[in-house]
């Protein structure tokens, strides 16, 4: 990362960047001296580019759920396999992400959850979007999946779905309290079991 | 909570305040002004009290755990209830606790575990021994319960423990999204679901 002089980047740059920035310290643990020094921006640079702190947070936000979120929502609503594999993988694949040292650890979307949301409304609503956004994949995928008989017709599938889906919270939990790599291992193993054959 | 000139309350009472702003803001989403403002203490008799603002969040934490964490987790170590019935009632306890308005949403101690807590080792390690301590006695539980013959000897007594330990993660940051009733109480169902007969 940047800490020499003032220089252009493209805006793709800047956001990863500034996204690490705010996942690792959350908003209120970056200020923008931190996001100056990182993207290697001057700050009139940056608040000409992508507005003020909450703006640049919340792009950031939006840039995290696009390139690490929507690419694993998108599979498991498109995937034509049965429902145990296509869940098992989204979680195998979030547990994995967990393990990958190239960013901060836990999940930025958890995050945004739970860092003193209810200060800030705007940055709230968008964390809560992202996280309702999971939550309707997962139960039109498994209504679908019980029309198409991959689930017990008695089965309740929006409880399941909402179960399943809730355990990417646990796991962007686990994953910033440094579990290893078994523990998560085990845990999707665990959680898959509550999906009725 | 007091907002008028300063005056003398007792620790309990002043650390149940603090707790219930840091629980709501975050550590950097606080500033001892809030504190001050909250409390109606002096900022001088906070300082002399209870030291700066990582040892006062330190100390709001430790209140936290032992008010509310410590009761519920002795609750299911000491229990001479089945497996399946304690493991419940320790999971419903922490789901009707998201609903109960006298407080902030969601869970201390998910929150200290996932609020940019790398930046500040000496937080970040208290967060983690009461993390560390709920999995423990899932772990310590949940082997027992398997030498009474309450779990199947073939089942991975300790992935199970780290498992329905991580449901309370879970509960914490749905807790944190303003989850319904009816999501937290059929989430805890379905968790359930994955206890071995």
């Amino acid at each position: 990362m940047g800490r020499g002089r003032p220089r252009k980047m493209d805006p793709e740059t800047v956001l990863d960047i500034a996204m690490k920035v705010f996942w690792d310290k959350g908003f209120d643990g970056t200020s923008m001296s931190d996001l100056v020094c990182e993207t290697g921006m001057a700050k009139p640079g940056l608040y000409a580019c992508f507005g003020d702190k909450e703006s640049l947070y919340k792009k950031s936000l939006s840039h995290y759920y696009n390139n690490l979120g929507t690419p694993l929502i998108d599979e498991l609503r498109n995937s034509k396999d049965p429902l145990k594999v296509s869940v098992r993988r989204f979680l195998k694949t979030v547990a994995h992400s967990m393990l990958d040292n190239s960013h901060p650890s836990g999940c930025f979307v958890v995050n945004s959850l739970v860092q003193g949301a209810s200060q800030r409304p705007a940055m709230e609503a968008i964390g809560r979007k992202f996280d309702q956004n999971r939550r309707n994949t997962f139960i039109d995928v498994f209504k679908k999946a019980q029309q198409k008989g991959d689930l017990p017709p008695e089965a309740d599938a929006k409880a399941l779905a909402e179960f399943f889906s809730a355990q990417s919270l646990a796991l962007g939990v686990l994953g910033s309290s440094n579990a290893t790599k078994e523990t998560l291992s085990s845990f999707v193993d665990v959680a898959m079991t509550a999906l009725p054959e």
